[in-house]
């Protein structure tokens, strides 16, 4: 049965080549004084920093650099809330990939809040205002271009939050295909893994509804097809472009909407990993993805396997549900290996010693709160870890 | 090859039972002063009229009703341009379908302007402000609660145009189901040919992704699975829920980001046939839809119908492509007369004696600007309205 829901995507996105020439009429109207995050030399090789400078010579910038992956709560979020304090920035321009944007969106909460922002992270405190907040993707990944939401890494405490609030939605996001065309091969796929994982993540539910299924499909169709393409020819701007669209829509919500929730639980994993070994959250969820599928297979969910592998892969539907199912987790496997990403923890420095450590950790982790699809224990959270070594 | 675009929904949409509830916390901020726009007794024998009364006892209501379906000008538009004027109304709610909502937006947008608004809606000004816009939905068909376009009919110059504006989107749209279920089976099905019509418009085009195309057939699917459900068990919720749901993605663009433009010529055509008869819009879509395919299929829009037949009604690749492309449009033909639509202009009392002054129309109508997906001469929509008397 069709759930209620309550959406709302205020973002507007503007998307092809060229586009960024809009930058300056789309700043202008959010202030002068402008914070430009963004993470290492990348953007400088390509010419979209100093790009950037040139369109924005109008305004006054205050430079965050050196945000890194798995974005970290100190120093980078502490040292932009500091910045805008300081500099009384009126709004956050993020070049770079998910991670970027997901450091500027709690900075941009921060900046507004007189407290630890960690308050905010961790929902001790309500958000109540936050900066602008404007991108520019250079990686197609995460759908944090569209979305609200953030996940932020606090070191000493292995922690690797998710946060969440309307007034983080970015204004404007630019979305040009061709800034990723020097991504490489590894960047590349784990970006994919990541979109796919979202939206199996939002597939795999107890309601669902024909409309957002075939939202769904389609974009698992378009990743399928696509990233083989990117990663043998890396300036195939179609590829580029058709992946980059497709993972906008990970992770506003639009995927599920009248669905029952999920429980995002392969998410929760893969924050356990990166929380722990700082690995690339992509390779991480290729890794969980087939074996939390295989560990969640039953009677009771077989009829989201036979409809997803008849969906994407064009698995006979007159087989046995069985077989399709089995099917539906080896394509998997399969597509992800096949792109090249590591398909065992082992590989990206991941052994057994801290299994269980992670599997009592996942068990805290907020996205393991409320109603989950298929409800995991700690030891079912173990087993898929072991599994994936 | 996927073309660049720019994107941008801000209309909140809340979604299922008994969401009305929340009309007052969103009606709010908008202010005190409300004009209370509806059609004729429909929402008053469902209670619905009461329901609101009741919630918004708060405010300061003025009523406009008796809105007619394909919305006049005059006296509608001009009526409550009128009335907001003269109460200093703050913003509008619509209670209704999509000819409701529509004459809505045209009043948000006069009441905000000095001169005539048909100089807006005619574009001989531009839309520079409106009147925030609330509607609660009762028919399931237009997409006007999604989009900020409207389409006026003007009965002394036979126009019927369609006006857009950025500021035309609804703060807040509410579908409940629930309140479609006292649609008849007329209408319901009408409202699914609209929608239907809605997602083939955008997508015969040249230029389309593997997105769009999803997208796409998954409404489509879900329309022909559904409508069926609906007309025989008028109060089945999920049917339609389901409805409901898709029709919403019918004209806010998201269908075609990244396509070519297509010129929707059947609602070019459509809209010739409603300003001349008045006859319900659905059902002239329903009666053009099979003829305009069968009028442009080509070797060059081979593709478009397999792709489209195969998707949506699971003929066999395998067949000849001709084959596949004939199937779909018996299919499409059979889809519409299997759920009471009339499939011939006689059958809503259209004869051959204005044809050839609508096919003269036509060629005036705006929707028929602009880059078009297969050019239509003026003989070309003769032809298309005299094989579908």
């Amino acid at each position: 049965m069709i759930q209620n829901f309550d959406y709302h995507t205020p973002t507007r996105v503007i998307f092809g080549k060229g586009v960024v020439e809009q930058l300056p009429e789309v700043m202008k109207p959010l202030g002068k004084r402008i914070l430009l995050a963004y993470g290492g030399g990348s953007i400088k090789r390509m010419g979209l920093y100093q790009k950037v400078k040139d369109l924005l010579k109008d305004f006054e910038i205050t430079e965050l650099s050196g945000i890194e992956p798995n974005p970290k709560y100190d120093p980078s979020v502490l040292e932009g809330v500091r910045l805008c304090k300081e500099n009384d920035i009126e709004a956050i321009l993020s070049v770079g990939g998910g991670s970027v944007l997901d450091c500027c969106k709690a900075i941009a909460g921060g900046a507004k809040y007189d407290g630890d922002p960690w308050d905010l992270i961790t929902y001790k405190e309500e958000t109540k205002a936050a900066l602008p907040i404007v991108d520019i993707m250079t990686l197609a990944a995460t759908g944090s271009e569209y979305d609200a939401g953030v996940v932020i890494s606090r070191t000493e405490t292995n922690d690797k939050v998710p946060y969440q609030s309307p007034y983080l939605y970015p204004v404007c996001s630019f979305l040009y295909p061709t800034y990723t065309f020097t991504v490489n091969a590894k960047h590349t796929a784990a970006g994919v893994a990541d979109a796919f994982n979202h939206v199996l993540e939002q597939y795999f539910c107890s309601d669902h509804n024909m409309v957002a299924d075939g939202f769904c499909e389609a974009l698992l169709r378009t990743l399928i097809h696509y990233a083989p393409i990117a990663i043998a020819k890396p300036d195939d701007y179609e590829a580029r472009a058709e992946i980059m669209y497709a993972c906008m829509y990970g992770c506003n919500g639009i995927l599920e909407l009248g669905n029952s929730p999920s429980g995002w639980p392969m998410h929760a994993i893969e924050h356990a990993l990166s929380a722990y070994y700082d690995i690339t959250h992509g390779e991480g969820l290729a890794i969980i993805t087939p074996r939390w599928m295989r560990h969640i297979l039953s009677p009771r969910t077989m009829e989201r396997f036979v409809s997803l592998g008849t969906a994407i892969y064009g698995i006979d539907p007159n087989l046995p549900e069985k077989e399709i199912a089995e099917q539906t987790i080896d394509r998997t496997y399969k597509f992800f290996e096949s792109i090249g990403l590591p398909m065992h923890l082992r590989q990206v420095g991941i052994d057994e010693s801290r299994l269980r450590e992670m599997a009592a950790h996942v068990k805290e982790d907020v996205m393991q709160q409320g109603e989950q699809y298929v409800v995991l224990s700690e030891d079912d959270v173990y087993g898929i870890l072991h599994d994936s070594l």
